[in-house]
């Protein structure tokens, strides 16, 4: 049976990375294989496309030029990472995936959503999550959070109503699609959350 | 007034980069400033996805990425070199552009013709070049040239079939787009092509 993929998705600060591993916990304890794996990046090239994506560098980053590199790492990763573990039934967990242009670049950005839709169909023919996990939170708490880690890079610089943007189009995906994708409270304590998304996850793994 | 956008298009070894300097010669003894500069590449950070597209690291890129890629390269060097250089009237002589990317990636590698133009119109809006020198040699010549410099990229490391379908390719734009598309006969001496180039720029420069 092909595994399930699943994503988590939020703004900066709000916990994604830090949940990864309760979630595979959660899966490992139903002897489920997982792999665990991030966007943009995934692969070794698509790491490299993500090291010149957040790096502020002298050269602004055109618009499209950052969407088509997105798009291009993700590419990389779905063909072989992503797509290879699901055929082997393994149980894909991404942190950030398409959601995350929708939101960034889309939303942050004001991309065309057609732009985005018809990358997004190129690149994934089919391939859409199962279930996304969006860690929602004031845009303030997370980046209250997130700025205790050091240097921001290119996309922790953006501007407050940015990141507003952002949080907005998270919200709206998951109003427009919420059968896939499930709102966690994430300004709550770190084992208020996990119990959140184990509430999501059981019937989930046992569906 | 604007200046004018002139591409240098071809396969391996048929001469573009060792033409480059003549063509600017010839513009600049009519007292036209000139930007040279070349495709994938053209700003620091275009340069940087050329070296990921060229190198032939373990990873072998997907072909979507690759697309991706070069018109991801692409959509920065037209914003931050390409464009400005043409609005404040400097003619632009570029060593490949998208003809490149319709032959090597859509005739070399079958990518559909609709996914290229999509990317195509999205990204160079309705940038086109006004005048493109294809240099048209048999594979085996351009690839005895080239194979001089030594080790050869990922490109280069092609087999003669996908170069053949290169070839093919560019001669099919240069049939269906007679007005933009000049083909010059690059099996002849340098100074043969050279003279045949001389031919082809000086009314193109009087217009
Ligand atoms: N529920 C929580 N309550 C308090 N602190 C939290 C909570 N969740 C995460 N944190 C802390 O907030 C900081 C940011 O968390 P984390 O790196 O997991 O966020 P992220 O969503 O992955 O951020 P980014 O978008 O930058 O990758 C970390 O220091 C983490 O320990
Ligand atoms: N007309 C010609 N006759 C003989 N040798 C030539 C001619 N034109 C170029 N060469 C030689 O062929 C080699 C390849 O030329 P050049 O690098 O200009 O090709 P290119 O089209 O830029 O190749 P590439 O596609 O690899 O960038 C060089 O050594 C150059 O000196
Ligand atoms: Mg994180
Ligand atoms: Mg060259």
């Amino acid at each position: 049976m092909a595994g399930r993929f699943i994503t988590l998705e939020g703004g900066e600060g709000v916990g994604k990375t830090s949940n990864m591993i309760y979630i595979q916990s959660l899966l490992k304890d139903k002897n489920i294989s997982v792999l665990q794996t991030r966007e943009p990046g995934g692969t070794k090239l698509a790491e490299n496309i993500r090291q010149l994506l957040l790096d502020k560098g002298q050269e602004s980053i055109a618009e499209q030029t950052e969407l088509l590199m997105m798009f291009a790492a993700r590419a990389q990763h779905i063909r072989h990472v992503i797509k290879p573990a699901l055929e082997q039934g393994v149980w894909v967990v991404c942190d950030r995936f398409t959601d995350a242009t929708y939101a960034y670049q889309g939303g942050g950005r004001n991309m065309a959503l057609s732009v985005i839709q018809w990358l997004e169909n190129f690149v994934q023919g089919d391939l859409r999550p199962d279930l996304t996990l969006l860690l929602d939170a004031p845009v303030q708490l997370g980046m209250q959070r997130a700025t205790h880690r050091g240097k921001l890079d290119r996309f922790e610089s953006e501007k407050m109503v940015f990141f507003e943007k952002v949080r907005q189009t998270y919200l709206t995906i998951a109003e427009q699609q919420p059968e896939r994708v499930k709102i966690i409270d994430a300004t709550q304590s770190l084992e208020n959350v996990q119990s959140q998304i184990s509430n999501i996850l059981s019937p989930f793994i046992h569906d």
